[in-house]
């Protein structure tokens, strides 16, 4: 097993880069090889522009994204993400909650890895939910919140937590084709929650790993009409919103 | 009327700096006052760190940015943006729909801008949700999106785009204190959208300012208890997920 583990956080001393060392360690534990792209230590460029594409005379951002992929001119730090990525088993995306999605860091690195021709394309028949490049691998988020678990419940004034996860695990991750599991989610980080109990529950759960049932996103290749909406029917009984879109 | 626009797309002659463009001018024709931050044009530093506090001997990152907030240390690009804030009586979020969230550079533009200090607290009586720094104000989102509206729809595969918009409407600019106005959603951009109809229907709305009505999202103070989970009842009838926070 190969697990790629991106990571963000400013502070190399913080919580999360003691989770980060107790994952790898853990993982390692287990047999797998591990790479950690640190994306604070690696200085990663946050901001997808036309400097990730090489020489181009295409104006349209996306147009030109899609030429540089055809021509093998992306960006070599895009490059060498894309490719850990094709060898992992297990992909791990690991952050600190940041108005109730990833650090800007992070965001940056979906928007530039997962560029037009690799990790989508605004093609009508491409591969996607469920589908996609990444296909046969799984996924995990690792996330800590400085809000209590009940803000983030399902009546939470800010959102349920599995809502909010739902732009990253259903729109970057199973986009793309992977099996989502469900997150780590490590709330009141730094003062309701105690590190043994947290170190207990990381371990638990990656030592689990493939025993896990993933979330049951459904797959726009069976549960879709033409118009991508899900068929009549195929939602839990009494749901709205996100959780529309997973078989209970 | 002051109006402060936040705007980022990597080309400057793209359809959203086209909208952009008209945008200013419609509001300008309405006698508003008009401020821009094009954040790729300012080369906007994304990234969230260390740098933007000044000398610190304090390693927490949190703790950092309230250190440097007191101290009125923050880095002067962060100060700028922060004062356009407070002298907008509108604040409009422009860009396109990149991963199903604002693209990094604007997602920087979040983390670094709102502060702890300015935009949150970790305080527990700290105002939010309803009330904050920006109460008083307006804000709007105008958003691109390449995906059809059927796939953004309450059914679409890809979420709701008012679900998707959730974390940045509520999260952001109505944790803040500012009242949120729906919307401009312009789908299916650049092969879908006729741009006539899409300039018609932005200036309307841009004329419309003053009479539009709000989102109705729930304030923390009135209408969650003490773990800041809704009261029971107060969801409109058969809602679940992000929709439970809106009083219909």
């Amino acid at each position: 097993m190969r697990t790629h583990l991106v990571y963000a956080h400013p502070h190399h001393g913080s919580l999360n880069a003691s989770l980060r060392d107790e994952a790898v360690q853990t993982l390692e534990g287990l047999g797998h090889t591990v790479t950690v792209s640190d994306l604070y230590a690696m200085n990663w460029k946050a901001v997808a522009d036309f400097d990730d594409f090489g020489p181009t005379e295409n104006e349209h951002f996306m147009a030109a994204a899609g030429e540089a992929w055809e021509k093998g001119q992306i960006t070599e730090d895009v490059k060498a993400e894309q490719a850990k990525l094709l060898e992992a088993d297990l992909v791990v995306l690991q952050f600190p909650l940041w108005w109730y999605t990833v650090p800007a860091i992070m965001k940056g690195w979906f928007d530039r890895v997962f560029t037009n021709g690799f990790g989508y394309s605004p093609s009508r028949d491409w591969p996607r939910f469920g589908d996609g490049v990444l296909k046969g691998k799984r996924a995990m988020v690792i996330v800590t919140t400085g809000a209590a678990e009940s803000h983030l419940s399902d009546r939470g004034v800010n959102g349920d937590i599995n809502d909010l996860l739902f732009p990253i695990q259903h729109g970057v991750l199973f986009y793309t084709g992977m099996a989502v599991l469900p997150p780590v989610v490590i709330s009141g980080a730094g003062w309701q929650a105690e590190y043994a109990d947290i170190t207990k529950h990381l371990r638990e759960r990656l030592e689990n790993l493939t025993e896990t049932e993933p979330i049951a996103y459904r797959k726009q290749s069976e549960d879709y009409d033409e118009h991508k909406r899900l068929l009549p029917g195929r939602e839990p009984e009494g749901t709205t919103g996100f959780a529309l879109h997973i078989a209970r």
